[in-house]
Parts: C-alpha cells; sequence; structure tokens
C-alpha cells in the first residue's frame, strides 16, 4: 500500500537539510518510498494533499514519566501560590502508582502517549522511577515497554521512605537493576540536592552500564548538582534539565558527545531558571527537546508548545529548536544514525511525520498554544 | 429545547463564587435556567454527561484584531533572531489588508474567531487598524461587525506612510470616525513612541466620547508612554498592555474603574518586559487577559494559552487568571452587570460556558499546550 503526500508547502525533512518547497513525497508501507519535487511525484495508491501545508518529521520525546496514577494539582497550584520545588513530591505519585492496577497503568500511560501523538509525537521514552520496590519498578518497566518506545530505569528517582540509603542503593544496583533490564535500555540517576549525590549517581550508572544499559543523568536542575560533569565523565547518551550551569559545564557538555535535554515544561511549571539553551547551543552542545511528561513538574504531552517556549524565551532559533526536537531526540535515546534513526524523514526510512495546519514550520513560535497539527503518521499508520 | 449538563465534576459559576462539586446546569435555549446539585438535576429534552469534568464560563477576549491579511512570519522569525519589536511593521498588514477582498477578509476572521471558539472563547472584540484611510476602515468595521461581538475603532493605529501627521489625525477625528460609528461601539488609540502621543491620543479619544463611543487605551507597552495616566484622566473603559508602570501609575489605575488588561501572548512574542500583573492584582486593579490576536506581535487566539501564562510566569493566582479572561474581559467591554453580561453562569443569563477535558480548571495552566477544551456552548448553541 502506497500513499503519495502531495502539495507540500514546506518540506524539512532533516534538521541539517534546509526546506523543499513545491515538495512531496510517498510511503510504501512503514517507509518512505520518495522524496522530490511535487511536479515529479509518481502515481500511488492512495493521495494526501497537503495543500501547501508545512510536513515535517515526527517529534521524538526522549524524557517522559509517562506510567503513573494520581494527580498532584493541589502541589502544583501550592508552587503557583509561592512554595518552591522540592523533589519530595515524587513520593506522592510513587504511592498512588503503587496502589493502581496494571490495566489503569496501561491505560492512563496510552492515554497521554496519544495525547502528545495528537501533537505530533511519534517516537517516545518513558522512565520508571515511581515504583522504587523491586516488584513495583518491575513493573513500571514492563507496561511502559507496552506504552513507548524507550524505556529508561529510574528506579534512583529518590529514596523511598521508610528505607535505609544503603539499602536502598544495594536494591537499585542489585535485584532492581536485574528485574527492569529485559525492558530498559537506559538507566538515569536523580543526581541533586534532596534525591542522589554524585558518588551515589556515579556507583548506580555504573551498575547499569555493566548490566548493558546505555546511560542518563537528571542533572543541575535546582543547583550544581555536579550532574553534568559526571555525565560527562562517565559519558552519558544525554544530561537533562541543565538548569544550573557555569561555564566549566558548558565547555564539558561542548568537548563531549552528551546530549543536553532541556524541558522547558518543567522550566516554566517549577518556575526555575530557565536552561541556558542559547549559550549552550553558541557553544557547540547537542541539544534536545523533551515534554519531560510528569505529573509533578511538567504536565503536558504537547511538544509544539516546549518548542515554542524555548524559540520564545530560551532563544533557540526555530532551526535549532526543531533539531532538537527531532534528530536531537533521536541523539538522546540513541536512535540516530541507522537506517531506522527517527527524528528524520528519509527514503528508506521509517515514515514518522506531522502535517501541519500552517504553510510553514515558523507557526509553531509564532502561534503559541495553537493546535497545529492537521495529520501524523507513524510508521506509516495515520495516528491523527 | 432545553438540555441538561450533568456530572460536573467542579463548576465555575462566576469570578467570585469559588466552585461547585457534583452541579449540573440546564439550559433552554440560549439561556441558564438552573444551576444546582447533580442529584436534584430535573430532567429536559436531551442531556449532556459532563462525567466529572469541569465546566466554566466561556472566554471573553476583549483585545484582538482579528480582520486582516497577510502573514508576518518573517517579521517574526527576525525578531527571534534578535530584532526589537517596533510598532512600524503595522504598515505590512495595512498593505495586505487592503489589498484583500472583503470576502477574504471575513473568511480569515471567522477562521481565527472559530479556532479561538474550539478553544473556549464564547465573546470577542476585533479592531479596525489595519485600514488607516477612510474607505478601509470603514470595511474592516462593517466586516468586524459581521465576525465579531464587539467592534473598536483604531484608526490611531499608525499615521500610515505618505499622510501628513496632522492630515491623519483631521481624518481619524472626523471623516473616518464617522464612518466606523455604526460598526463601533469604541474607540482606541496606540500611545507609544513610533505611533501617538499623550497629546493626539487624547485629541482621538475626546473625538470618539463626543461622538458616543466608549474608550480604550493601549498603553505603556514599549515604555512609560503616559497612555495609562491618559487612560484615568478620561475615564477608559480599559487600558490594554501596561508593560512599563511605575508606582503612580499602579496608584492611578488602582483608585479608577479602568480595567488593565494583559496580553501574555504579546508580551511574549515580543520578548517584552512582562506586565507587571501580581503588582496590579496586589493593589487591587481590576484585570483582564486577552489574546491580542494580530499577525505582529501575537498571532496566537488561545485564551488558555494565555491564562496559563499568565499564571506561570506573570504569577497569577488561577482565580485571578480566570477572571480575569471571563468577568474581567466582560468588564473591558462593558458587558457586565446587565442579563445579557457575558463571563459567567447564571440562571436567566447566556448560555455561553465550555466543559473541560480535565477535573479541574487548574488542569489549564497545569497542562500548557495540551488541548483541554471538550465542548464549547455559546448562547447556547454548541460551537465545539
Amino acid at each position: 500500500m502506497t500513499l503519495l503526500v502531495t502539495n507540500i508547502g514546506e518540506l524539512r525533512t532533516h534538521a541539517d537539510a534546509g526546506t523543499l518547497a513545491d515538495a512531496a513525497l510517498v510511503i510504501d508501507g512503514e517507509r518512505i518510498a520518495w522524496i522530490g519535487s511535487n511536479a515529479d511525484a509518481p502515481a500511488a495508491d492512495g493521495c494526501f494533499d497537503a495543500a501547501g501545508r508545512a510536513v515535517l518529521p515526527g517529534w521524538v520525546d526522549s524524557h517522559t514519566h509517562l506510567v503513573f496514577a494520581g494527580d498532584r494539582s493541589a502541589e502544583f497550584a501550592a508552587r503557583m501560590a509561592g512554595e518552591a520545588y522540592a523533589a519530595g513530591g515524587i513520593q506522592a505519585t510513587v504511592d498512588a502508582t503503587r496502589a493502581a492496577s496494571d490495566d489503569e497503568l496501561r491505560e492512563h500511560g496510552r492515554r497521554l502517549r496519544d495525547e502528545g501523538g495528537r501533537g505530533g509525537t511519534t517516537t517516545i521514552e518513558a522512565k520508571t522511577g515511581y515504583g522504587l520496590d523491586v516488584a513495583s519498578e518491575a513493573r513500571l518497566a514492563r507496561v511502559s515497554a507496552e506504552v513507548a518506545d524507550v524505556v529508561t530505569f529510574l528506579g534512583a528517582h529518590l529514596v523511598p521512605s521508610g528505607v535505609h540509603r544503603r539499602d536502598y542503593l544495594d536494591l537499585v544496583t542489585g535485584p532492581m537493576l536485574a528485574a527492569v533490564t529485559p525492558y530498559a535500555s537506559f538507566i538515569d540517576v536523580f543526581c541533586e540536592r534532596g534525591a542522589f549525590t554524585v558518588d551515589e549517581a556515579r556507583e548506580v550508572l555504573e551498575a547499569g552500564r555493566a548490566a548493558g544499559l546505555k546511560l542518563k543523568v537528571h542533572g543541575n536542575q535546582l543547583g550544581h548538582s555536579g550532574g553534568v560533569a559526571l555525565a560527562v565523565e562517565l559519558g552519558a547518551t544525554s544530561v537533562d534539565h541543565v538548569n544550573h550551569l557555569d561555564a566549566a559545564d558548558i565547555d564539558a557538555l561542548a568537548g563531549s558527545r552528551v546530549v543536553a535535554t532541556i524541558l522547558p515544561g518543567a522550566d516554566l511549571s517549577t518556575r526555575e531558571r530557565l536552561a541556558p539553551a542559547r549559550e549552550l547551543a553558541d557553544a557547540g552542545v547537542r541539544l534536545a527537546i523533551a515534554s519531560n511528561a510528569n505529573p509533578g513538574t511538567s504536565f503536558t504531552t504537547s511538544m509544539p508548545f516546549c518548542i515554542a517556549t524555548a524559540v520564545l524565551q530560551h532563544r533557540l532559533s526555530l532551526d535549532e529548536a526543531l533539531a532538537a526536537a527531532t534528530t536531537g531526540g533521536a541523539a538522546a535515546l540513541g536512535l540516530d544514525g541507522t537506517p531506522d534513526a527517527v527524528g528524520r524523514i528519509a527514503v528508506g526510512g521509517l515514515a514518522s511525520f506531522q502535517v501541519l495546519r500552517a504553510p510553514s514550520a515558523a507557526h509553531i513560535p509564532y502561534r503559541p498554544g495553537v493546535d497545529l497539527t492537521a495529520a501524523v503518521y507513524r510508521r506509516g499508520a495515520r495516528l491523527r
């Protein structure tokens, strides 16, 4: 079954490729079969008329906490009334998540994933970290693998109440890690005051690496936690949040292959200092933008909102923000550089793309809050 | 024809009324016939099951420039690349608007109005100001009256290129004013460096008042323009933008009945200093929130985005922001205090309300960028 997408006003195939006007593409099953000028478009079994609108890759949302139960709108309201964000709110979600059934967790996770999909997200990561005991983390990893494309083990999200620190670290690096490895491809750690120290984080990440997992770090969100330096030291795939950086952190990132993931939804929802995305981009650091969808600090699945915020407030250019939300996210998930790479439109590659209700991707920050997603295809199947 | 809206998880009837749980309401034609406890709900011809979700009044978007032609995404991109906003960009829209047909203008205006409607807007204002000659302003006023609920005459948006200042002021206060009064109920002036001085603005507003129009001012957006003081001096219904205020401005507003309208979309899109909404609210100034939908400085129709921004970044409380987007907007349009008042749900009043895809209105800032509008009724007719 082939489908011709015709009359594309602005086609962005890849972050570095610029834009094509008057373009068309053909998909065959779950892959892209042809890209070219609208005038040269071949026949196909079906036709989607883009009517002059923009087509670009589906978003790669490389940082979410998608599978959970419960609501933290009261905590949100308290924060909006002036309370500071503290990592401890996570425990509330842990309690609700442990109490939920598998079906409830799966259904809720799918609903959020599909909500993101309607906004153009075609690849999504999900972290554990609301279980915090062996059985609960294993369950979250298993359910997350049913809901998301990539699973990250975040047992080291918080030391749960009532458990001794050393005992918990032994769990995370031992039986809990063993229980999640069938489902997870990354290990992550919340390296922050109130969560885990640099030395604890190093121990967790090294255990994960020994078990075959790639590394991520929640770093430098609430202060100079040392998480960025640790991510560079260990060659992590990404370090996420990066709100509090000094010149040495930026230099270290620029001299490494670590992707710095900015989370605009969390920056706004925690009223935290904005991540210095402009300075990172100027230094040549590879960036990703992700939603950080979670009930505490960023309860949004909207990548267009995050991209608009990154342009309007973090002062990325449109091209930088689009790259960060596509190929940058792919790099942050290790899903780049192969024929199945995500975040790009290429002949032979996966047919995961979106059609905007706008002539140009510039409308995403130009028209913030407006639903500009007209159609979304994921591996050739229409999501919206 | 009556309709019962049942199982309302959180009903907000009016800014000062708090919330009702387990509520229901009945509409009869275009009016609200009954409000009460879900358990006591009477029978009706039809039923809408709100399924525990929140119901609140439709938004009153009291400041837009809805009817225009042309695109300014290139100017937007230049601003995102570091150029400052200057009032002169308006001329580009004037040129495109003059070149468009009535049908094109009407169609485009309706599309934007309906886009706002899908986000919960049930009352909308539209300004002229992209015509800037007698015939073009009269045409914009006429088309705006077909598209919007309230029309504001903004001939004094900019002195158009090629016209002498004094000659233009004579036009605005003379034949142009006469040509628009059949359609407009407000007169407005862009009192700002690069646009009109305080003395010019006073002349324009006094002419409008003499012609029976109520007054609005675009004031203190780009600097200490004197627009706020003028609005208080003349007893304007509202002064809009209010980014640059000193203590005397805030005191003057607090001692008046002038509504201060904040425009979060413009604050972000121009990267202007945020309006000091928190300080205004603390001083007891009545606030409105509006989209300022226009192609130059705020090309959004999304009131939920503006409300989320007002909470997350302007630091209004949820209740303050919801009030500003409903009863505050009604006050800014002089549509309060009568049986046909907008921005509230009251027995005997207009049935203009929305059902959220969320259990609480707190989800609007808690889940920014997510489409949370499930259904919208305007005067009893379902818009979405």
